[in-house]
């Protein structure tokens, strides 16, 4: 086990977020939400006590303008694409910063202390933590100034590659709490049926509820 | 950790196997699919160490007859549904097996013998394993006398349910290998990223491939 610093760094976009879950939520439900997501992996990283920093990287002026954020917290924008943002971020980290890198997504309420700990008790320089779909969900670099970021496609395949490139060992970090991301629909009967957070409590609120018999989503129709 | 023996059950139908995946996958590419899963999921219960017996359990004559199972296998023919089947068999085990009971399902590939090893570690009564969508991919039952299985609809919530009811404790093994079933074309883009048996070189020998890209299937026009 490594005792290095590690800093958080979470990418977010409150504004159009979450554009496939326009069928069942409105664009202000749409951003209440990715906010109570947020919320509950800050929640998740405070309460692992295993990180040091954590910073909120966003994409627009308005996420910030509009939005009560931690005092705890550190807000920082960038409005370069999600890629250079990070990778701007890694170079930074790597000249100012003693430690370990920890890039967590935003949309990802299912997660809990336990898997922060588990994930950031592993000792290889890289730690992959897969979303469905190919995607990374979270990223934890121990040698920021080797390492750089390739979301979008199959990323999880990227960063095993850049890491191989680099020389770096990798290991994997399998929970299906960390891979569960909410792009569509039916990503939030996960968050029903497996959400101890906030975001679990939005959607309720928002008068969404599972029907347990075929595992759909119902909907309020006085919501 | 207890030392328990384990008799491992694994509920499985070839025919009809996996409708969903119609849409690219011929009648006969997904029964051989659905064979090579099984043997995957039976590699990992063989290499973990952990399960002392392996049962088979079918729902079809037709699965049986046609069917080359491994000699180490015990294969069961039960036509009831799948519940009654399963609680049968739990009945069963109650009254001529001294140890536990562990129900996984076939058409969960990316199962390793790391995940079996962990899971089997756990040391609840009851230890569900969520399948994606509510469902419950594998469940391990120290009290089969004390226990029957609800599947369909919110499996993982009912199981919840039926343990508390009976007294029973509860651990729930979070892994996204297992949680990652293969019910629509979307699994076979996961099964392609992180498959490491024979299944995923089945897929692949069926001409169906990964655009890294985009991250979805790519259908190779000659197969």
């Amino acid at each position: 086990m490594t005792d290095d610093a590690i800093r958080a760094v979470i990418p977010f976009k409150k504004e159009n977020a979450k554009s496939r879950l326009s069928e069942v939520l409105s664009e202000t439900q749409r951003q209440k939400l990715a906010l109570c997501m947020l919320f509950d992996v800050i929640s998740a990283l405070e309460k692992s006590g295993k990180v040091d920093e954590i910073d909120i990287l966003n994409s627009s002026f308005s996420s910030i303008m509009n939005t009560e954020f931690p005092l705890n917290i550190n807000v920082l924008l960038n409005e370069k694409s999600l890629n250079d943002a990070l990778n701007e971020y890694l170079q930074k980290s790597a000249k100012h910063w003693d430690g370990t890198v920890f890039i967590i997504m935003a949309d990802m309420p299912l997660v809990t202390e336990k898997q922060i700990i588990e994930l950031t008790n592993m000792t290889a320089d890289i730690v992959i933590a897969p979303g469905s779909g190919g995607g990374t969900n979270a990223l934890l670099i121990r040698n920021p100034e080797k390492f750089h970021v390739d979301y979008y496609g199959t990323s999880f395949l990227d960063h095993l590659r850049i890491a191989k490139e680099a020389g770096l060992t990798v290991d994997v970090y399998d929970s299906f709490l960390v891979s569960t991301d909410m792009d569509e629909p039916d990503d939030l009967v996960e968050l029903l049926i497996h959400g101890q957070g906030r975001s679990a409590d939005n959607l309720r609120s928002a008068g969404i509820s599972l029907d347990t018999k075929t595992g759909k989503l119902e909907l309020d129709k006085n919501r």
